[in-house]
C-alpha cells in the first residue's frame, strides 16, 4: 500500500517535473537573463573564484557540463585547453543561446534532461556543474550515471543551492531580537519539494540534508576532496558590499569530489 | 601588526579556555549531571543508534575516548570487545565519576586537556569523542594529533553541535510567520567564539562551519566515510514525541572517517 502510494506519488512528481522547464518559461527566462552572471558570464558570479579553485588542470581533459545554460563556462574550459566539451540543458532557450555565442566545433551542446540523461561509460575526464542539482529529484541515479561517465580519477566538481539555503518553508531574511539579519531554517531533515518564487511562481526545487548528497557521492564511488560553502572574502566585501549578507548564512555549497 | 594583534587575540582566547572548564563548575555541573544522557548512559541520547552505526566493529581494539565524561562509552567499547581504553576528558568532576564507576583494568581515566594532549603514534584503532570537539579552539591541531596517533585504516568517528545549531549570536526557536518552529542562522560563515548560556553563563564553544571541519580532516589525511545530521527516525518520534523539533534543524553532526 505505501510502495503504491510512494509509485503515484513518484509519478506527479515526475510529471511535475516534465511540466518544470522553468529556464523554458518566457517571464523566468527574461528575468533570469538579466542576472549578473548571465549577462558578464563567470566574472558575474561571486563564487567564481572558489570554483575555480576547485577545477582541475584543464589541459586534455574531456568535461560535461550538466545544466550549461548560455555556456560560459563550457567555454572557458576549452579556452584552459579541454579538448572536448559536452554542454547539456533542458532548456531550448539557453541551449539556441549557447549555440550561437559558441563558435568552437569541440563544443557540442544537447538538450537533455538530468533525471534521465546517459552519458558513454568512461568518457569523461571532468564532469561540471553549476547550480543545476538542486533541480534534480533523482540524485541517486545522477550521481551513479555520472561515475559510470568518469574515468577512474575523474573529477566531479559542482555547485549547488545550500540546504541551509533552501531547507526552510519561507527562505527569506528574518530579523533577530537584535534587529540582525538573520536566515531561517526549517524543516531541514525533511527533503523534498521545495517551492520558492524566482522570476515566476512556485519554482520547483528539490531539498536534501548536506549528509544525504555527500553520503550519496561516497556511495556512488567518489571520494570527497574538498567543499566550500561560499562565503565572499575580504576583497570581493571592499568592492562588493551588498555581499555581507552571504557571511550570515550560506547559500552555496560547492563540492570538488574524485571517482575511486 | 595584523599579526601581533592576533597573537594577543589568541593569548586571551587560551586564557578564557583555561578558565573556562565548565564542567568542573558546580552550577554546570549538578545541571549537566541530570541530563538523560548522564543519568541513563548511552540510551539516553537519541543520536546513539546513529552513532553506533558508524562504529567499526569493536573486537581486538585499542580506543581513545577523548571527552569521555563520566565513562559510559569508555566502558561499552569494552563490552564490544575493545582491548583498550584510554578515556580522557579535562573535568576531574567526570573523571573521578568515571574511575568510580569502573572495575575494568584495561580502561584508563586521564584527566587532559585536548587542546594540549598528545597521544603517542600509531597507538590507536579508533578514536573517538563524543559532543566535545565543538570546545576545542584549534580544530587543526587536534585532527592532525588524532590522524598521528591512529594506525593507518585506522577510524575516526565523533560527533559535534552541528554548525547551523551553533552559529547564531541568539541560538534560540523563533517562529516564522506562519507560527512555525524555525531555528535562526547568522555570522556562519564568521567562525570563532559563541557563548551560550547552558546551566551557567556564557559557556564557551568554538562554531566552525561544516567545510572548515570536513576540509580539516581530508587535509589532516582522512578520508571522509559517511557524516549525519541527527533526526530522529519514526519509531523514535512515536516513543518520544518531542523529538519532533529535531527534524527542523540539525543539532547534531556525526562523521565518520578513516585514515589514509
Amino acid at each position: 500500500m505505501e510502495a503504491a502510494l510512494g509509485a503515484i506519488a513518484g509519478q506527479r512528481r515526475l510529471e511535475l517535473d516534465m511540466a518544470q522547464n522553468v529556464y523554458d518559461n518566457p517571464d523566468f527566462f527574461a528575468g533570469y537573463s538579466q542576472l549578473p552572471r548571465q549577462v558578464q558570464g563567470l566574472d558575474g558570479a561571486p563564487e567564481w573564484p572558489a570554483v575555480r579553485a576547485l577545477l582541475p588542470d584543464l589541459a586534455g581533459k574531456r568535461v560535461a557540463d550538466l545544466g550549461c545554460g548560455f555556456g560560459w563556462a563550457s567555454r572557458w574550459f576549452r579556452d584552459q585547453g579541454a579538448v572536448s566539451v559536452l554542454g547539456v540543458d533542458l532548456s531550448q532557450n539557453m541551449i539556441t543561446r549557447a549555440r550561437a555565442d559558441t563558435d568552437d566545433s569541440s563544443i557540442e551542446y544537447r538538450i537533455a534532461d538530468l533525471e534521465t540523461l546517459d552519458l558513454p561509460e568512461a568518457a569523461f575526464d571532468l564532469v561540471y556543474s553549476a547550480l543545476t542539482f538542486h533541480y534534480i529529484r533523482d540524485f541517486e541515479r545522477l550521481v551513479s550515471m555520472i561515475a559510470s561517465a568518469l574515468v577512474s580519477d575523474g573529477d566531479l566538481v559542482f555547485t549547488i543551492e545550500h540546504p541551509i539555503f533552501m531547507a526552510a518553508a519561507h527562505p527569506d531574511w528574518i530579523s533577530d531580537k537584535e534587529g540582525r539579519k538573520t536566515w531561517p531554517v526549517n524543516g531541514y531533515s525533511v527533503e523534498g519539494e521545495r517551492r520558492t518564487d524566482w522570476f515566476t511562481k512556485g519554482v520547483l526545487k528539490y531539498h536534501r540534508t548536506l549528509a544525504t548528497t555527500i553520503n550519496g557521492l561516497i556511495r556512488a564511488g567518489f571520494e570527497l576532496r574538498r567543499m566550500e560553502e561560499f562565503a565572499p572574502t575580504p576583497d570581493q566585501l571592499i568592492e562588493m558590499p551588498f555581499l555581507a549578507e552571504e557571511l550570515e548564512r550560506p547559500m552555496m555549497l560547492l563540492v570538488s569530489a574524485r571517482k575511486n
